[in-house]
């Protein structure tokens, strides 16, 4: 398939603008050939006014319809084959398995959804019946149901070209939930999001959505975005990137004249306890599994374990000790761009110059220069260094993680006190000495949205019981979580329907339940007609 | 029992500042004799710290105990009988019968949030199992449920003394999802907010509380109010009150370091469409009932109908004159405090001033002077001056209703488009002329939070299928709501435990299913044990 460069609009692609941009192959820092025209003021009107139209038509389908819609969409990426899968890893870096596992999830992610919405339970219909007799007061006929909030932005992330971008689950929840959607594209793989934008619209124009269900533009996210994000037809808008650019984002929505959900999944440090129990039967095992899970795909993930909690013991030295021989022989890879690349290295350069932080081992390998390759790096520092210092509690996006050694228990309780909202935070503990600990796993729970038990916090899985996102600031909202079939709950809102004719009511609130969902129905669940 | 003037700090009582507060008879204008001491900051910090030690106490007890508390509460409103009603009703003007309702809803909120917990399935616990031998990689045991967000702050509303204020709805949600509640007291019916707050204190200690789960504090909503919501303490806050107010609330709450949800109910017009054959066969009807629910508390309620739409047709004349004849047999009663009469009167005043805008009734009785009383009034304007004007977009808080007469459909589709959110919407029609209209119904849907068909917007049923709330600016975040047993969502936050030891899950998680909630397990709605 030709890559043209062209925004997508309704059904159509246009590109009246004269800014362009490029990809950049990470390896080398060239830019690739294709020129992609940033949006225009008027094609960012014409892809709002085509939501806008297509809004009432796409929220009034039924789940299967739009079930379908998603299918196509997992369909036709995975018939893009290896071109995607080529582009992908040119634009990113990221190695070709990486890719296709990606493109496994996200594929996934979008029959997840598909799966959701065509059995339909998931809008929570809830129907009080009138009491004609009640006194002092008869109560009426209440039925309430989420329904699509209005047109979608979705900020596409560098760091999943696939599973968090154009089609990503950011996309197909709002989608899922009734919502047209408009992406503003990731100038770091815009060549890989116009294959898969492509998908998107032939996708829908084979299952006959209404044109304006979807819409991709490119553009700098500090021109084109933050256009977009004020904008009036959008109702709801997702990101996850960096905290600062989450929370730039996130200021221009609260501060529109209508306020709008924004919903920012901004990274974390993902704090992990080691106890000394375990550090000292299997320091080793856990120190391997550390040390991969830091640095896979160089440590660009939001769930990158970037802060290790240890207090003096036994086994510390020996985790230590075999921590260092695995990163040391982990080469440094290249990142997903130049701009990652050279924010890794002063984020690091910063961490490291702080006092009392030292290095604690770094990749044997050296750096392929010019290739912005990630340097795989440990360091140490005392608690009371880190407890006193913020600056250590900012996240280091790439392939490096703190330990935190503490001298005693106390110390340990001080330093999980001071820790921020996290995504994850993770307990490496022999079950029979976690009860000395209770005060502290409260208070990591506390701070975190997902908590784990002798794991490693890299590798989200797309469920219905998945949480990701956190106390501020690992997201902008902990009420909800970007992973997971519950991530549609970020785009729908409940509407009630006061004593509704029946047959004008949407069919999950129909008396005879036609689409069979689980309703509660004066106070019981049940799948039974009213 | 003899009212103080003291904050409630944990179960202490503290009156350290200088400033005092007294509340107004509204029907004379005249202090009442008690004196209410606004909190210092040392009291503020009191406060805060005493919830944040109550938070791991409060939040890990179990469903049952909770409900015992709420239950509690609600005896013990019951019991402060008639001294109660009285205080309530010099400080707010409201009529005996009326407190006595609002005082059955308060316990009856109670109630429904305290079987709420008890039964337990309110959480969402979600339950997907281990696969070890999942390829490429195994699945992990993960398990997800609501858990409780932190301190939440209750800024105490105006015109529900008892319902919307130290232990309305607000309070109870929170307190039914696990957290500390701090309350604001509503300076304009402080008396009243003492005694329910001695009231919760009492039944807190009954029922072996933690000290600290609940806070009232008396000041300003400018100087104590505001500092409030910036405690880094608080996790989430809601308000019920005017559109300046809670939009200052809200960008308080959105511009900390840490921004915490801010749930605000602002009002709303509660626009009202009005058919033309049912305006033909039950004009006089329809004409009564609606100037009953436009003066019901002095139109001092967030539901009252401040909009009616209608097209120029048959029985548009007889319904105005019965509305007319209405409104002017509706003596004036005093509003809830001077400052709301003077608000009512001019913006009244402003909105009577606008270009084509024409008083068309007004209540036959004069205002006793000084008795701070709202005049029922009907103004009247045309769809094309309405349009052109955003001015008549905003709410009069009171008995004031206004009147547009559209000369056609075409007109009647073009007011209605221009709409901002709303709490409710209603449609008076009979059920064979909705057909045309199916787009004009869709619009208000896409702007309301509740549609009615054929009653009055005022009346809000406390159950799990109500939903209060809406598109901005009828609430800050369309997807909650803040009346109903949904109201608990607003200060909860999922929670994922990814292969935690059984033991130390919480009940509702673990593999018995120890409280037999309804729980989704791979896929699946059961009460199965897993």
């Amino acid at each position: 398939m030709p890559i043209t460069g062209e925004n997508f609009i309704g059904f159509s692609r246009s590109a009246k603008g004269t800014r362009c941009l490029r990809a950049v192959d990470p390896t080398t820092g060239a830019s690739l050939p294709e020129a992609f025209c940033a949006a225009t003021d008027e094609e960012i009107e014409a892809a709002m006014a085509s939501a806008q139209a297509a809004l009432a038509a796409y929220g009034r389908l039924g789940g299967s319809a739009k079930a379908r819609f998603l299918r196509a969409i997992a369909d036709d990426l995975q018939a893009l084959g290896d071109e995607l899968v080529e582009r992908a890893v040119r634009e990113t870096a990221l190695p070709p398995a990486r890719i296709q596992g990606e493109r496994g999830r996200t594929v996934g992610q979008l029959h997840l959804f598909a799966d959701l919405i065509a059995e339909g339970s998931w809008c929570e219909a809830s129907i009080v019946t009138a009491d004609p007799d009640r006194k002092p007061l008869p109560r009426p006929d209440l039925r309430r149901m989420l329904a699509p909030m209005g047109p979608v932005l979705v900020f596409a992330a560098s760091n999943f070209p696939l599973a968090f971008s154009t089609a990503g689950g950011d996309t197909a929840s709002a989608l899922a939930g009734g919502n047209p959607v408009i992406v503003k594209a990731h100038s770091s793989h815009p060549g890989t999001s116009e294959l898969v934008a492509s998908a998107i619209v032939g996708a829908a124009r084979r299952t006959g959505m209404p044109e304006g269900v979807f819409a991709m533009l490119f553009g700098e996210g500090h021109t084109v975005g933050q256009r977009l994000i004020g904008h009036p037809v959008i109702k709801a808008a997702a990101f996850t990137g960096s905290q600062s650019a989450g929370r730039t984002l996130l200021d221009l929505a609260n501060r529109r004249p209508q306020p709008i959900p924004f919903f920012a999944e901004m990274g974390s440090l993902n704090p992990v306890l080691l106890l000394p129990e375990a550090l000292k039967r299997r320091g080793r095992e856990i120190a391997r599994d550390f040390a991969a899970s830091v640095t896979l795909g160089c440590g660009q993930f939001c769930t990158k374990p970037g802060l290790l909690i240890a207090r003096k013991a036994d086994g510390l030295e020996v985790f230590i000790e075999e921590l260092r021989a695995c990163l040391a022989r982990i080469p440094p890879v290249s990142m997903l761009n130049p701009k990652i690349h050279a924010a890794f290295r002063a984020a690091r350069r910063k961490a490291l110059d702080q006092a009392g932080v030292r290095c604690g081992a770094v990749s044997a390998v050296d750096a392929e220069p010019g290739a912005h390759e990630g340097q795989p790096t440990l360091a140490t520092v005392a608690a009371e260094d880190f407890r006193r210092n913020p600056v250590l509690q900012e996240e280091v996006f790439g392939p490096y993680t703190l330990l935190v050694c503490c001298d005693d228990d106390d110390q340990l309780r001080e330093v999980v006190k001071t820790l921020d909202g996290q995504l994850t935070a993770t307990v490496i503990a022999e079950e029979d000495e976690l009860g000395p600990y209770h005060e502290v796993i409260d208070r990591l729970g506390a701070t975190s949205g997902r908590l784990i038990h002798n794991g490693i916090p890299t590798g989200v899985e797309v469920c219905a019981a998945m949480q990701h996102g956190g106390p501020y600031p690992a997201a902008s909202d902990a009420r909800f979580t970007s992973v997971g079939s519950a991530a549609i709950k970020r785009f729908v809102r409940p509407v009630c329907y006061q004593n509704w004719p029946s047959a004008l009511l949407p069919e999950a609130l129909q008396d005879g339940n036609p689409l069979a969902i689980w309703r509660m129905v004066d106070d019981q669940l049940t799948r039974d007609a009213v």
